[in-house]
């Protein structure tokens, strides 16, 4: 048996109850039931041995007494009442349960022991849980979300995508992550809060969306690895499939003790981590707006890249300050990737868009172009570099005016798109037109950052996955 | 004579000509006279040899014509014309000239040879020239703006403020900096956009900026350095007395190359520059959004704290993510900051806080305290730590939301004054609350960013001045 099709009863169940629900808007399981009836198609049964009906629809006092067969069941009760709940669902054959409550392992040995009486009960059923302490899940196709926290107009927010999010943590870091979701940020298939780790954890829904046909890129944040080794498998598994970023504190001594003494398990060497995590061909970022950032980048363009270079790692910077292109070609070395010089074919394409007394070089400066022939010499420098066989990423890095409208987008689109090469843009200037401007560079593909570090790391990242991928593929015509 | 004292004519002119003013709104000349007639305090010529009265203001054919003394001329016309109007200027008695115009040495040798024309006129009559290729300068006591950009409501968007700003560059990097003066990001006390430093140079500025007594600290964004040994001088004479950050490009041999290519100057060693300014205890950044972000941070609280710990480098992480503490243990570590044990009266009085199943320690994790006590748990954590003799500065991470404002902002103030001690903070959440968070926190001097690493790199700075200050102070004393 393949126990991550277990997941299945969480990402799309048949039925729902909702175990705590209310109508008092305060509360959290006001929240999950008003979400639940919003997003889900199915059937969501209220349960709450105090109240007849919540929002129009009946409640039960107990998951026993609901009439039909019940797959999941959304937990949000004191964490005291749990077991009885859980023990209830076990009786009416209920698939698999997410606890969202906290007061359990992360609140000490008592908690730790009613964590372990609810993984007993579960197991004896081999019923799955999820959870405690965690806002749960969330699945674009089918719709389910289950966070406590209510989001009026879900439906309109909530967009089928392809980029799989993974929160370890408790409830804020995940929040913070949902958050994210819906703000349209990127579009996501699933994201998955898994809180304690009672029973389902970061190998089991790795293994999921590595699976999954609508996840086309995964994002997590992790605070502690169980079974490193498993961990690895599906980690190595899924990076030649799919790109795969972690965030993962703990790199120094004190932030390891740090992250031991705050979450129940070990964190691990991290200098153990780090390498088996490169090895892997994972990327390893710092901070969460970085996991963020390269989430969006991915869920824009998952699939890998052509390379024409021999290192797969070399960029061509196209930009309105001549600063601007010193300092982006610091960071780029920094990130491991290299500004070569251009072939003299491409340095005559852009001669023809240059005036006279400028020498055309890599970081392409190109705003003298662009005063002489207008926002057309952007797209040709595009068109000039990426088919230099010396390249293999476009790095743009321009200004937002009340002009934002004249960029050649569709044009620029097409040249990168016929090239098969990756395209990031830094923007500058009046933050009134970025939205404008990141919404038509989207459009084709190219995410867009208001700073150096994150355009220059995304492209870094898509390099990095398209040379995975090329040494893959290399692999297995060998083989 | 103090040839820094020259630099009044730019910033605190009696009388301004504008050379090159045109009615047409599509024009720089007439972004340049509209903005001046809006922002400055004296009288404004407008001079145009084809117009007899621009924004109903006389305007003359040569500032030769103009009846009355003029003290700065600002040239925005073709760079061809740019000798015959410094000559006019010079026959005129002006004392100094802002050339604003490009097509100079950044074009290549004939504009160098222009350029050398230029400054050669001026030395003759003594006249100061700024630029040229530059969009000039800004002083916000006396108002003067002379940007090429028009800024409707230019009056209200500037405010008298203590950061100073200069950004050695061609015109996009430094409107990208006018961009943030306007903004409200932080409040400037002077902007300098120095261009091809025909003769006012980065040593001229950074010199008049360390004597301004209304610039509390300075950001710098510099190409390249031109007398390194005047520079280093001047820049430590300057960081005893005022914070001083730069961004220069040029760290790697590829983008020393580029940054050779692209200005007429020579960039200089970079490992040599990087330990002379190391040495001078100036802070070195890499991205241009680090520079405006610690520009913001520098701004809020210019003058150094008081450190109790003996390394001046010892921060309290309070946090409400578990998870966030550890990460952003990790990124302080990076910056040279270390995570030290509380003394164990600081951990008895967050005891009193913290639920008891709870141990306090260093990240200090406040979620559950504020479950069970509400927001004041945040004032009370923070009175803790900041009277803790290990503790040198305070990190904050928490959430936005609509109860955004339950936090005792009044009382964190306090608290924190009361030390002496630097607040930042990380906020994530709900994006909706996030400037009234930012203004309240900024209201008690406290910066407010949206990326873990932003707020590390501001606390480490804050603990970086302070302790340069301190062995200043200590030094003085032995002295």
């Amino acid at each position: 048996m393949r126990r991550e099709q277990d997941l299945d009863h969480f990402f799309s169940p048949s039925s729902v109850a909702v175990v705590g629900a209310t109508p008092n808007k305060a509360k959290g399981g006001y929240s999950i039931i008003a979400n639940m009836l919003e997003s889900f198609d199915g059937p969501v049964f209220p349960v709450n041995p105090g109240r007849d009906e919540i929002l129009d629809n009946k409640c039960y006092p107990s998951v026993k007494d609901i009439p039909q067969a019940v797959e999941l069941a959304i937990i949000f009760v004191p964490a005291a009442q749990v077991p009885t709940v859980l023990e209830d669902c076990a009786q009416a054959g209920v698939k698999a349960a997410v606890i969202e409550s906290g007061g359990f392992a992360e609140t000490g040995e008592e908690g730790r022991e009613l964590q372990d009486r609810c993984a007993k009960i579960a197991r004896a059923k081999g019923m799955r849980l999820w959870g405690p302490n965690c806002t749960g899940l969330v699945n674009t196709d089918p719709f389910i979300f289950t966070p406590f926290m209510r989001f009026p107009d879900l439906n309109q927010r909530l967009h089928k995508g392809n980029l799989g999010i993974i929160a370890q943590s408790g409830m804020l870091a995940a929040g913070f992550m949902i958050q994210y979701v819906l703000s349209g940020f990127f579009k996501v298939s699933k994201a998955c809060a898994i809180g304690n780790k009672i029973d389902v954890d970061e190998v089991d829904v790795l293994r999921y969306l590595a699976d999954d046909p609508s996840t086309e890129a995964v994002v997590a944040y992790l605070e502690s690895i169980g079974d490193g080794q498993a961990f690895l498998d599906v980690a190595r598994e899924m990076v030649a499939k799919k790109p795969l970023v972690i965030l993962k504190g703990g790199r120094h001594e004190e932030s390891a003790r740090a992250a031991l003494s705050h979450t129940a398990s070990i964190a691990g060497s991290d200098k153990v981590v780090e390498g088996a995590l490169r090895q892997a061909g994972v990327l390893r970022v710092e901070d969460f707006q970085d996991l963020m950032d390269l989430g969006k980048a991915l869920s824009l363009s998952p699939r890998p890249f052509r390379l024409s270079s021999a290192e797969g790692n070399n960029i061509a910077i196209i930009t309105v300050t001549g600063g601007g292109g010193v300092v982006t070609t610091d960071l780029a070395r920094d990130d491991g990737l290299q500004v070569p010089p251009l072939e003299e074919k491409t340095l005559e394409q852009l001669r023809q868009v240059f005036p006279p007394w400028m020498a055309p070089a890599n970081p392409v400066d190109i705003w003298p172009a662009v005063e002489q022939g207008g926002f057309e010499a952007f797209s040709a420098a595009i068109d000039a570099v990426v088919e230099d066989p010396r390249i293999d990423g476009v790095l743009l890095l321009t200004f937002s005016s009340r002009f934002v409208g004249q960029f050649p987008f569709e044009k620029m689109g097409e040249r990168i798109k016929h090239a098969g090469k990756p395209l990031v843009s830094w923007v500058f200037g009046d933050a009134r037109f970025f939205d404008v401007y990141r919404e038509r560079m989207n459009a084709i593909g190219a995410p867009v950052y208001d700073n150096v570090r994150s355009s220059v790391m995304a492209l870094a990242a898509y390099l990095h996955f398209s040379r995975i991928a090329r040494a893959d593929a290399a692999g297995s015509t060998a083989g």
